[in-house]
């Protein structure tokens, strides 16, 4: 029945959608208010839910990691709690007139923000998505389609009902948020191409999942967060902040979309940079994966691969490549970026000033932390991922990235001559 | 030879793309000046290759109106000539900061301009889409493919020919503007594939191609031009100012996609607008196709079948619906419009802001005629299309749709805590 399942509720979240395009601010923080309460109250079914999908995956055998991913208890259920009422706080972008002009004939245009409709979100194991993609497409007014993976069904299941029934009971239409609840592959392929219901799809998890909607998608997607993410530590560089920044990018969080994968140094500062980081790195279990001229300055290390310049490690390791150029290295990025976020380092400002302009990645920084890439560090508010294409949005997603926009013009009477 | 045509000259594209990104608006203009200068020098060879392509039109046995699409004289030569200096007169909008903060840990957000890279127009047989697109696509800093139909190849093969030759003579960089010259439909086939090479695709023409790109293509898609566009006659409504509307809505230029499709009319006010408006349309040799209702007051015009509301005719047939209500009114377009233009006629003040808020098109009017939706007309200067989805551009879209953004962020040495 999976096809009566995705069809059915894609019907119903478009005729949802159309109501909530012009429900006003204070229903949408007043539901997302209500949201918040009823999931610190309802509570222990949750977690009664969230056992069961423990439960399953342990006796699947899956890594720790994924069940750690997977769980959720008192404190991680007040945490997404706060996400919501953090929405709630957060301007709506519907309704705002971005730009307007009059036209000599008379008639004044405004281009003005409005919902983008239906929003598929497919993603894998964290149950908090469901809630956190679920307010951000709320308070932008749309509806959500929810298709999360199979390894949380059951927490998805009682986090979506407590979510919605708050919602409704709060003026929000009807299925404007609702959870696929057919774990079958093929439900989530009908998600993506039902063009006549869904406005855009954002899949969220890794490289293959993304991928695959991106290849198999009609409905429009936005292509997220695959990060392969470099720092490269200048001739001109003060060596005190690199290693700081290096340290940062690389260890900070290794496990997310924004953190280093490739650090590359210039030749002239490599024999005075690299050993004193090679020791900081390694105490904070680091592995090197170098090319041979870094293996002639720390000749313990492994040597890397063609593979490696493309790895996206999201784990404790590290590629590093010594260039005898400004100009190598934006080569190099050039090459194997996924174009999500890089860093130079130095204190030379024609350097600086190239780097940001060559490279062409969705956040260039001088001088800072890749870790920065964030809706929150941004400043924009939550955000529902990091757009890695060039299309509608780039970089941090945050509500603005989640609308579209239309003409309005008022005329008295104007006909084309 | 199909598939090595298309990549190799994809894979130049992305090449000159990375290099034009960062070229100057002077020699992107010079560019443009030289480019309309050759266009009329080599009319003789354009005109020519197009004699080819008429003979061969005339041979198959196209029709008159197509053959028409296909000619290239002296004056529609001076005229693609004159749209190429509106280019160059049109502002950059490569380089703009559209906005800018300064974070509390110091760090320097920009959110920037910059080209979209490779983009790939699939289109019909007018050989002025391809001076035109080119020209779009290179003030705004992206590469061009070039992918139109058949019957025009031998036009486009001169016109590809001479303006590329112009452009790379003044300084840009070479496969900035190609033509896939291969028409068989396996290399359009191709280029909606080449995702590490062609960053976006444009289809311009009939609603089969465009659902076909839609349907096949990986690459990203902007849906354009499909226009089922509707005019309401309010109860409230300036009659007379609705009967200029109506008629220049319909009749101005019927073969476009900003031309109205279906009339729909307050019951209130029928009777005393109908007939009038019939006469004036009759006498421009519209066909009519009515609702029930409509025939008892156009007792002699065809009855519209459930098709017609969901046609866009392009040509001189007008869909006549009578409506009980606002709300009637606005529940037909919801369900039969392509979204892309839409009027009301009213002096009612709450019927036209809800009209304006309920009806999701790009365009919604007030008291205007849809045929405004135009980016000249917007003044936004020339338009490469008008989109009709919700993603990255919506309406008319100038040279700015023709970009995506990054973030540049200037930092002393910040690290995530």
């Amino acid at each position: 029945m999976a096809e009566g399942e995705v069809l059915r509720k894609a019907k119903l979240a478009k005729e949802a959608g159309d109501k909530l395009s012009s429900i006003s601010r204070q229903i949408k923080d007043k539901a997302l208010l209500a949201m918040a309460d009823s999931l610190l109250k309802r509570k222990r079914e949750t977690l009664r839910a969230n056992a069961k999908d423990i439960k399953f995956a342990q006796d699947k055998g899956l890594s720790p990691a994924l069940i750690d991913r997977l769980t959720l208890n008192e404190k991680r259920i007040s945490a997404i709690s706060e996400g919501l009422k953090e929405v709630a706080n957060l301007d709506d972008p519907v309704g705002e007139v971005i730009s307007g002009w009059k036209r000599p004939n008379g008639l004044q245009i405004y281009k003005v923000r409005v919902p983008l409709g239906v929003i598929g979100i497919i993603y894998e194991s964290r149950p908090n998505v469901t809630v956190d993609a679920a307010s951000l497409c709320l308070k932008a007014g749309n509806s959500v389609l929810l298709r999360g993976g199979k390894e949380a069904i059951n927490s998805n299941i009682a986090l979506v009902k407590i979510i919605s029934e708050a919602a409704y009971n709060n003026g929000i239409p009807q299925g404007a948020i609702q959870l696929i609840e057919t774990t079958e592959r093929s439900a989530a392929q009908e998600m993506m191409r039902l063009n006549d219901y869904i406005d855009v799809l954002i899949p969220r998890g890794g490289a293959g999942l993304i991928k695959a909607v991106m290849r198999e998608a009609t409905v429009p997607v936005i292509e997220t967060g695959v990060g392969n993410c470099h720092t490269y530590v200048d001739k001109d560089a003060d060596l005190e902040k690199a290693e700081e920044i290096v340290f940062n990018a690389k260890c900070q969080r290794p496990g997310v979309c924004n953190a280093m994968e490739t650090l590359l140094v210039h030749k002239d500062v490599a024999s005075a940079f690299l050993p004193k980081m090679f020791k900081r790195l390694k105490k904070a279990k680091v592995e090197i994966r170098g090319c041979e001229k870094t293996l002639k300055i720390l000749p313990r290390v492994k040597k890397a691969t063609l593979d490696d310049w493309a790895t996206e490690y999201l784990s404790l390791i590290l590629a590093v490549k010594i260039v005898k150029s400004l100009k190598e290295a934006i080569t190099h990025i050039k090459r194997y970026s996924s174009k999500h976020s890089e860093a130079i380092i130095t204190e030379n400002y024609p350097n600086a000033k190239r780097f940001t302009e060559e490279i062409d990645s969705a956040a260039v920084y001088v001088n800072a932390s890749t870790r920065f890439t964030d809706g929150g560090e941004f400043g924009l508010g939550a955000e529902i991922g990091i757009s890695t294409q060039k299309l509608h949005a780039r970089g941090p997603m945050g509500l603005q990235e989640l609308t579209s926009t239309k003409y309005v013009i008022w005329g008295e009477g104007q006909v084309r001559g």
